[in-house]
């Protein structure tokens, strides 16, 4: 059981290992369809300045530019860590179809990452969250969607 | 009250709509330093084949190369929608702070964006997730976490 499983997670769990010679975050993960590894990501945060670069969100971009689509149905991501909320959303965006991970997000918190943080804010009402937010000029901003929804030729996802 | 803030918010929901004619989604956002716009997003999820291009993911990239950090404290946001958890994770990694966003994810949902869903799964435990989600070899992905914590000329975030 698991035995393929197994060799693909081997493969992000060396990524990210590899990584930290490569001065970035101690994460890797893969992207697999039909039986074989067609991207890899690592944590490229500090060494690119980029906060967005996390293993999972880079093997997304990587798999989504082999394949030519925006839609990754039909493949499963192996990442070496459960994704944070940035990741996961990635992740449901890209309709990827199973997720194996690694360490945990307590594990990252163990080892100074803020993926716990990140969760309990997420699912606060937003007046409640550390980070203020405010909503203005919404009779503005729906002009946006009103002309979104009038278009005929879009493309949606 | 709100001089400034309406006219960076302005300026988002133009990106927004102007994308619309571009091929994009209904999405823009700006991001300013102090008082002024240091970097522009918009969403080219269908245009650039890229799920993880949201208009916020995008102008926290932009804005980190003309910074050159993966910091952007003392920056905020502003987004003519209101973050899908991808978007919001990357604010918090970015540490951007403060959000003013104009539509509601609700206002997304009503033209068949998915955002609510995506809201709705990631406060649920794994195991009630419609996305299947396994962990597997913890023994094995906890070794590179013990490698980060022993490297002492790490760059941490």
């Amino acid at each position: 059981m698991y035995k393929n499983q197994n060799k693909f997670m081997l493969e992000a769990i060396r990524l990210s290992k590899e990584n930290i010679d490569n001065g970035g975050g101690p994460f890797g993960a893969v992207i697999v369809k039909n039986g074989k590894i067609i991207a890899t990501g690592v944590n490229k945060v500090t060494v690119n300045n980029d906060p967005t670069a996390h293993a999972e969100v880079n093997v997304i971009r990587e798999a989504s530019a082999v394949l030519k689509t925006f839609d990754l149905s039909g493949c499963e991501i192996y990442t070496s860590c459960e994704p944070c909320p940035m990741c996961l959303g990635a992740i449901y965006w890209a309709h990827l179809d199973k997720i194996y991970f690694g360490n945990t997000k307590i594990d990252a918190k163990n080892i100074g990452f803020n993926d716990t943080f990140i969760y309990d804010e997420i699912m606060l009402p937003i007046a409640k969250r550390n980070l203020p937010t405010v909503q203005i000029m919404s009779e503005k901003a729906i002009e946006a969607f009103v002309k979104w929804e009038k278009k005929e030729d879009k493309t949606a996802y």
